[in-house]
């Protein structure tokens, strides 16, 4: 399969090299990486065990790679305003777009601009950073879960997720995949931010009491946004939150990418991981405070004012 | 009238040096500031003009003060364990104790040692910060609210009241302490806990629109908790909020003593200023979510775990 990777970041370079490993034909969208992995490659440093691959399809222009069968979205949200113009040149008649981007207006960008029957969405559970340019590090998980926007399984999400897997990427196709995003919001929206916020990595804020039980507590709120849209079948919110926690307990050290962002004095993901959902949990008339109040702590010190 | 001054913070060296200028006979109970102020006395840089004071009595020991009429509290709260052994060496028969500390449990902790007819206290309005030893600038403000812990407008409390606007410091005697106690905190509570969160002063606060909502909130929720306490008169929300918020605007720079706490590795006044407040309001049935998020955020880092 013909693959295009627009957003060449940590994700975008994983899940591009484990496809590439495994005999997909990969071509990649680069920015900062380009000169040094048009030169030597691309060198993987994994938890699964280190590789290099020598010679790595990558283009400065989008033109340059033209129409492919799929265009695989890792773009940080917060240059969505580019997403489109990024995505156009690599389109054809049957292209299909997974994004797995975070958090939420993703898809409903992509659908806009290109059609809903074109678009995929996919949440990953990735713990992944850029090294320096042509490295990347792959420090645990990757499990993905991906669905299209229209809903239902379809025989595409199938066979994608067929594609990861023999990529030795875990990937499940979902019926429902709002339900996916929102689960995946109940990780994002706690830990993204408390670690942004309090330059913590998950194991201090989870070590750390009062914040641990403040973490449940944005999970209980993301949880009953969550449920209140409708979803095929509705969140367990106290066994998920448990399972979430265990499941962050194992992640040791990790570094949240909002962390990472703040830290390299890059913008944060807000309106993704916090705006949209709040918005969507009022419109179904749940009101989400703590959520509100981290969101408009994080937006202390970023461009945009956050209103 | 004796004075004794235990904390000689911004606070009580403020305070201090207006009483002994008014013809009081004061004496400091120091530590940082002892050799400085024993060798040159002590310098005010007042917005209401500067003035040296070139004798101060100074001390090491409480025990070498003895029993004064009035002993003033200006400690941080975060000294709290041994603020009753610093306070007993200066109690005589008929001493009263004015603590001028911020937040809730101080008059509390005074009562249970020394009997609650000994025990007064007052709120300061007062934007003071230290400065070199032997120097402490008034940056504006500096209005006190002072009452019974017992409740009811005393001749003591006027008299008193009266001692502090003789010295210049505008000073009003109050029936119901506790209603200026949780007044004071609808200021303390978002400004200190924000401004030490984000490391902003007053005016950049303000200034961004998301935090001002939230300081909104914030103070909705304090007043909440305080209108359950059963005052003499309950608090007006909206009005008194409004208010604040035009007050606090008038600070411009002003740096919370909570920012300057953090700022310099002290720690934080959390006990007094939220879990005892989140504490009186549970117990009165108020809950104050946005503000128990703000105790844990602020707890991150702090010595003491917040449980």
């Amino acid at each position: 399969m013909r693959i295009g990777i627009v957003g060449a970041g940590a994700l975008g370079l994983y899940y591009g090299a484990m496809l590439q490993k495994s005999g997909q034909d990969v071509h990649f969208l680069m920015r900062r990486d380009y000169e040094v992995v048009s030169r030597q490659g691309l060198r993987v440093i994994s938890v699964n065990g280190n590789f290099r691959l020598a010679q790595i399809n990558c283009y400065r222009h989008g033109e340059d790679i033209g129409p492919v069968d799929l265009v695989i979205v890792g773009l940080k949200t917060f240059a969505n305003p580019f997403l489109t113009a990024l995505v156009a040149p690599l389109l054809g008649d049957k292209s299909a777009i997974l994004t797995l981007q975070n958090g939420l207006g993703n898809e409903e960008l992509l659908a806009d601009a290109f059609g809903p029957e074109a678009v995929l969405g996919g949440v990953a559970f990735l713990c992944s950073n850029r090294g320096e340019p042509g490295e990347v590090h792959h420090l645990g998980e990757g499990k993905i879960r991906l669905g299209e926007y229209r809903g239902g399984l379809t025989e595409r999400a199938v066979s994608l997720a067929q594609m990861f897997n023999l990529a030795t990427v875990p990937c499940e196709a979902v019926s429902d995949l709002r339900r996916a995003r929102w689960e995946k919001l109940a990780w994002n929206i706690p830990f993204n931010g408390l670690s942004a916020l309090l330059n913590r990595d998950v194991a201090a804020l989870l070590k750390h009491p009062p914040i641990k039980e403040l973490i449940r507590q944005l999970m209980y709120e993301v949880l009953a946004g969550a449920n209140a849209q409708s979803l095929e079948e509705s969140i367990d919110v106290s066994g998920f939150t448990d399972h979430l926690i265990r499941f962050s307990e194992k992640m040791d050290f990790y570094q949240p990418s909002m962390m990472i962002d703040r830290l390299q004095g890059r913008s944060l993901e807000l309106e993704a991981i916090y705006r949209i959902p709040l918005l969507q949990a009022r419109k179904a008339g749940v009101e989400m405070p703590r959520i509100a109040m981290l969101s408009a702590l994080l937006s202390m010190g970023e461009n945009d004012a956050g209103e």
